[in-house]
């Protein structure tokens, strides 16, 4: 299998600086904005965006540590396979978030519920549509006595490189 | 900013030898069955993987066209941005579905509501944990008045490179 080249389309623009005490997904990043800023160049495939309550982001953990295929994930004590987990040291370090899109202006969207360091390189936006997105998932392995304590829940270094 | 290289972690098979006629999007795919096969170097990471209903799946779309920054996609009659669509032929061409997870043998996982070529390279796995993927999205832009005609809605080649 040959390998894959992406090339960033735009930088994430956040609050979060380092790893050290960034909220971990959507329950933890309620009401924190942050920015997309395009590429220029990628403007004309924003048309239409403006009418989209929520946003699907891929992007680069650029500040990945080495993967790791076995991880102590911030929600746990214990470990756990990485595909098990969404811990940023993965085989191919790709972040997913799904943010609410305030509004849009030339390349610079602005966006809520960022749980994203800031200057990270953004893959792609895609449209959030529940009928292809949302999904009534009756297992949720070891998340399930865990998930609930989302929100209070802060990262720290452990899957970041130095800088 | 610098380029990002992934290296494929496994392959998607699927009877969808090619584009044309292909379901779009999970309601296209109910009940369609394919596997993952994931390199073995990487069968560490499955650790604890079977307790999840769903997976979520990034992979190449490999068979894709030169990127447009203006599609008329499957669903609809007029043109939309890219980053409005869910169409394969994006700057950068990673596709996103989530899948239910059947069974886990080794390194080959079953899996269930596959809308994906067979032969894709796939590039990440993540569990779906509704509290972080499903969101009560209010605006869904052009999907609107005709997302629900997606399960019955085929692909054709319009987003494909030639063989």
């Amino acid at each position: 299998m040959t390998d894959i080249h992406f090339k960033p389309i735009g930088i994430i623009r956040s609050p979060f600086d380092k790893p050290e005490g960034m909220p971990i997904q959507a329950p933890g990043a309620a009401g924190v904005r942050g920015t997309l800023e395009l590429d220029p160049a990628y403007a004309e495939g924003l048309v239409d965006i403006a009418g989209f309550s929520h946003l699907i982001l891929l992007y680069h953990f650029h500040r990945a540590a080495r993967a790791s295929l076995t991880v102590v994930p911030f929600l746990d004590k214990l470990p756990h396979g990485i595909f098990a987990t969404r811990a940023p040291a993965r085989p191919n370090p790709i972040g997913l978030s799904v943010v609410r899109l305030l509004s849009v202006a030339g390349c610079l969207l602005t966006i809520e519920g960022v749980d994203v360091l800031d200057g990270t390189p953004l893959i792609d936006i895609k449209p959030y549509v529940p009928a292809f997105d949302a999904h009534a998932a009756d297992k949720i392995g070891w998340f399930a006595t865990k998930v609930g304590a989302t929100a209070q829940t802060r990262a720290d270094d452990r899957f970041s490189k130095p800088q």
